[in-house]
């Protein structure tokens, strides 16, 4: 094990790190890709663990497939929520987001959502997972087969101090051992299947499931996403709210993403498909603008749960932190069973301010 | 009359104009606003003509125009064309766009498309009007009410070496006397008058029309625009073949537009609104993807009628400088009737070349 890794030093002085405390944790983090190493990638006093790499997508299969990979892969299904890199450290054991912040939630949540004692054997494994949920406080929605709180689905596994996942063998191995909670896997298929990966694709679809992930069963180990009709769909409900609040090509991204996947699924062009995506469009943003005119102010709402009063006060810093400018109303803090309950509002600030603008009947140049 | 307006030197110096010319005439023109001025205001050799300025719009009616109107106002039906500056030269009458180049297009048509006559009394006249129909050679689609070919609608007037608008009674005047085609006017309102207005527009809107441009009655005459639920969705419908084309919030805006039409307008939020406008975002896009599959590249095909063949050669020299790396193939010109007709294709680049890579099996990081 590496204690430092080497270019931490020159990706401070040259403003691509910075430094994070989370509790008596000091730490580093990137802040945006540099030398080879991902966004996200921490040195911790005790060694460094690499960023999660970004994943490739490929919006059709029949000639994706082919182009992508050169052996056998791995049908992994993709989990809609946040990606968390959990390790130990000291006694304790805790999870990075994507973006190299310890997160306070995961963290007091991890021994709830996992049997952590495969650290005792492994202590420099990092178990990448995806923590999905209607209770998660970063998103809105989830995953249909997680109807309350969240579940965390270990998808990869990485070494402290080291880049390039475990294999789909190891990883497999390691799962099963300790039972731990991870996506359903469809199999393994080789490019010619492209069809039998379809019909995965069209059950998923129907099932209002995301798409899958797609892991090459060799040393590159290579990555890439495909994703569903009703994936493209949902994000488009769940962000019409927000509407302006996003770069446009969000949406007409994912209509592409749909009408390709109708392509080449051959999905019938109906009525229905038609009313699903204006609806996706319409619903939420007629009830922000609904929201808009009762309250004055577009927001959303947010409820999750901890173990620990503590690691809620020191979510709300954090949340405070990372969203800037936005918004961020603690509504309510209680123990609800086992758990503290947090509530908090965050709003939609340019929605929020376009409403305000054209309620006051301003005129718009465009 | 001024013959040259004092700004034009310095916006050379600077950059902000460019020397164009047509046939024998030579002229510079505004490539931005500058020091008060439009862009598109041109100098000719002997005056100068205003550019045509910005026009905002409200999404609110009631608000909107108390906000807006300090005297009570004109409403005129918004015209989907494209607008031009009529106006004589020596012996000839020509047709400025609305970035300033001559359109050897309207230049052309424009003796078929009104009576002429009154640049003899009024030389000093220029005709703010707007160009509509499926055979225009600029923008695909056109008003319901303009089944083929193209026709033109006089809205406002200017004078050669001023900017400011004639008042509505002058310019009516003026259109009535010499017989000029002009938008439909739906009478004088005044801010409480909102919910007249209302019914107007959703009268329109039920007949596929785009909205009105309100124009107050005073020396200030400030206009506003407000469009219909039927223009947003139009917009989509006619734009989505392009899609990655254009910025996502084009139609980001739009949806939030109808949003607020259906909104004030009270129309029912049913799945008829949601078929249709799930329709706008797919009907063409698919035809699109079939292009594409077929022809491996996306493009549109344009047809429009000239008096003179030399007109629409200079048409297409024309229009492949304005639209520099979009690739423009001519397809055929031929006599028709009284007419030449010209139709060409205009490529799609950016879809076509991002679906060139999708159905190469591309994996794309996002």
């Amino acid at each position: 094990m590496q204690p430092r890794h080497p270019v931490f030093d020159e990706a401070l002085q040259r403003g691509k790190a910075r430094r994070e405390q989370f509790g008596e944790l000091g730490y580093l983090r990137l802040t945006e890709d540099f030398r080879g190493l991902a966004k996200g990638t921490v040195q911790l006093p005790e060694g460094w663990i690499a960023g999660y790499p970004h994943i490739g997508r490929i919006y059709r299969l029949e000639q994706g497939l082919r182009q992508q990979f050169e052996a056998p892969f791995w049908a992994e299904e993709k989990i809609d929520g946040f990606n968390v890199r959990i390790f130990r450290y000291g006694d304790e054991v805790m999870a990075l987001t994507r973006g190299g912040y310890v997160c306070p939630f995961a963290t007091d949540r991890v021994s709830e959502l996992m049997d952590l004692r495969i650290f005792e054997t492994h202590p420099d494994l990092v178990l990448c997972a995806e923590i999905a949920g209607p209770e998660n406080p970063y998103t809105e929605g989830g995953p249909p087969f997680v109807p309350e709180d969240v579940r965390a689905f270990v998808f990869d596994m990485l070494r402290i101090g080291r880049t390039g996942f475990l294999s789909q063998a190891e990883k497999r191995t390691l799962i099963d051992g300790f039972g731990l909670p991870a996506p359903v896997t469809y199999g393994q298929f080789t490019a010619a299947d492209w069809r039998g990966l379809r019909e995965v694709l069209q059950r998923l679809d129907a099932e209002g499931r995301e798409g899958v992930v797609l892991k090459e069963d060799s040393s590159r180990n290579r990555r890439v996403k495909y994703v569903t009709r009703f994936s493209g769909m949902y994000d488009v409900w769940i962000r019409a709210s927000d509407m302006v609040e996003l770069p446009g090509d969000f949406f007409t991204g994912r209509v592409l993403r749909l009408a390709l996947f109708v392509d080449e699924t051959g999905m019938a062009r109906d009525d229905r498909l038609k009313r699903d995506l204006g609806n996706a469009f319409l619903e939420r943003l007629f009830e922000s603008v609904e929201k808009f005119k009762r309250d004055g102010r577009v927001y959303h709402t947010f409820r999750c749960r901890f173990r620990k009063r503590e690691s809620a006060e020191r979510f709300m810093e954090h949340i405070r932190r990372i969203l800037g400018h936005t918004y961020v109303v603690q509504r309510r803090l209680e123990p609800s069973g086992p758990h503290w309950l947090l509530e908090f509002d965050k709003e939609v600030p340019k929605l929020t301010g376009l409403l305000h603008q054209l309620f006051a009947g301003a005129a718009v140049v465009d």
